[in-house]
């Protein structure tokens, strides 16, 4: 999950309004980690609180959000679903936002990615040596905040969070490893399943700690993990079809920048190994150095011809009937678990 | 502390034989960190079992064995010490040489060092992102080790090592940003700080992790980190010395090593920092682009005749002074503690 600024409006349904519960999430979970960073040396700190967006890069308070906080919020509405008291799951919602911000801090130096909420990245602006490190500070806060917390559940959680990290880090050696090989050789399974490890695996994590710290019993935690899992695919499916066919405005890339950066993105991948004759064509403007507009659209054109658009829309819309009968098996009554509905919605809603 | 491979015999005091602690250390220690490491997803596990020197690049067993295993060893001799019982406190040993082991692998990223242990370095093998996302799986696996731990320490030690993490971060950002600034621009005071923060704060974490594992109150506790961070500090002012003057056979590099590179060690700090007409010397030949080896003896010589080396060998002696003096406020019956002392000569004697 890229986290490109997006933002959302007002959910449709008459339910809970995703936006509002994004920002009391805000709103809760904001000072934790104010207090966290606070114990930072001044030089950690500094970067720190760029990257999270409170600060300008000298130093001075900025305007800025970190994020949209959706993990946060996912703790906190899983919290409540499961009939556990939010207020008590603000330690885990913090803990998940850091792990969050450590791996965006680390992405960038190994995507060499010089812009995130239309800033410049940490490490573009304080060098690869600091970014680095305050991802690594980060993490080191992230976990012992959890397993300090006096809260029965956090020994737990921390376990989880820790299995989460490991989980996360594979994905991202995958990623890496997926973009040095032929195109043609990356499984659409691989990708699913990297797709999984990298943007699904936290998602599902902020759930289960919810659940976890409601007193939620296995079968349950499981359930929410998976919830949060297949919500987070449905993301990743819906996010790749914008980084194709837009929209520029409210993504801020232009229709097909993931097709220019060469990118393996799921409707790619599915495109490249649909064994049609497109496939081929796509696979041959993949192996030039650098596409041209007329290239780019001759590759959506490919894409979609091959089947990716279709396939990413049907996976798509595959993987949030999955996520709703998990959560329906958390959750028997969905009415409660209404707040994770909207957040699930808030999330993947955007491509239309 | 860099692990350059340096290799000690027996003690000659007649206590107990650090080699021998170590051995004993790595035995108990090492197939708990083979068992972490064999959670791992395989393309992180290859980099690890690398890292650790228990495979070679292409995934063949090797006889290799991860470092000298002296934080290890601290642990379980700081909590015989304190009367608890070494067996209980294997975790955090275990917790303690995988945080120490992510931090070489990211270290050896930043500052770009292509040779560890007389191998070429997992991002020189492996490449960049797949060394950084390894350091923070390896970070991953260590706290939750300690969290999940039933020991009743386990949640104080997690606290402490994840402390640890945060100063050892702001430890290699101070080394970095000393490079970059100008030679006489940082004080010998900012350089201890650095120096206590880079190597002295897991060795200290690592003695106060085993009091905590032995019930110890929390003045014992601060009394074992202290003692572990002064016998840090006296081990990287011989360690500095050795980069400078010796001696090649044992340390694998030639004299003047550190002076080529334009470290600016403790020594050089001292002597840049003297006030002296051969600190403008030294300045001036730090500035060149290149050292031949001239200029590097002259360079020595202009630390040694500005007081530098002078400085540094009563800065250890010191140092250690302080270090038993701790010691002797945590364990009043310091025969008590002897592995501890043995263990401290070890790391520090290897000057003479």
């Amino acid at each position: 999950m890229t986290d490109t600024g997006r933002t959302g409006t007002r959910s449709g349904s008459g339910g809970p309004d995703a936006a509002a519960l994004l920002d009391r999430a805000h709103a809760v979970v904001a000072p934790r980690l104010r207090a966290d960073l606070a114990t930072l040396p001044a030089p950690l700190r500094r970067v720190a609180m760029y990257h999270f967006g409170w600060e300008h890069a000298d130093g001075t308070p900025a305007a800025g959000r970190a994020g949209k906080a959706v993990r946060p919020a996912l703790v906190l509405a899983a919290a409540r679903a499961m009939g556990g008291d939010p207020d008590a799951a603000v330690r885990a919602a913090a803990a998940v936002e850091l792990v969050h911000n450590f791996t965006l801090l680390h992405d960038d130096i190994v995507d060499e990615d010089r812009t995130r909420r239309n800033r410049p990245t940490a490490w573009a602006v304080f060098g690869v040596p600091d970014a680095l490190v305050v991802g690594d500070a980060l993490q080191a806060l992230a976990l012992p905040v959890l397993a300090a917390d006096p809260h029965p559940a956090s020994a737990a959680a921390a376990a989880r969070l820790g299995a989460c990290v490991v989980e996360l880090c594979a994905g991202q050696q995958a990623d890496c490893a997926f973009e040095r090989r032929d195109p043609l050789d990356v499984t659409l399974d691989e990708c699913l399943a990297m797709a999984e490890s990298k943007t699904g695996a936290l998602l599902g994590c902020a759930c289960a700690l919810g659940a976890l710290y409601a007193g939620a019993g296995e079968a349950e935690v499981a359930a929410m993990d998976a919830f949060g899992r297949e919500a987070g695919l449905a993301f990743q499916l819906i996010d790749d079809l914008i980084g194709i066919w837009g929209d520029p405005v409210r993504t801020g890339k232009p229709a097909g920048a993931d097709l220019a950066a060469h990118k393996k993105s799921l409707p790619v991948v599915a495109a490249l190994t649909s064994g049609t004759a497109e496939a081929a064509a796509l696979a041959e403007l993949y192996g030039r150095p650098v596409l041209g507009d007329k290239d780019v659209a001759l590759a959506a054109d490919a894409v979609e011809r091959a089947g990716g658009r279709d396939w990413a829309q049907a996976e798509a819309a595959d993987r949030m009937a999955r996520a709703v009968h998990q959560l329906s098996c958390a959750v028997p009554d969905l009415a409660a678990a209404e707040e994770l509905l909207a957040l699930a919605e808030f999330v993947t809603r955007r491509s239309h």
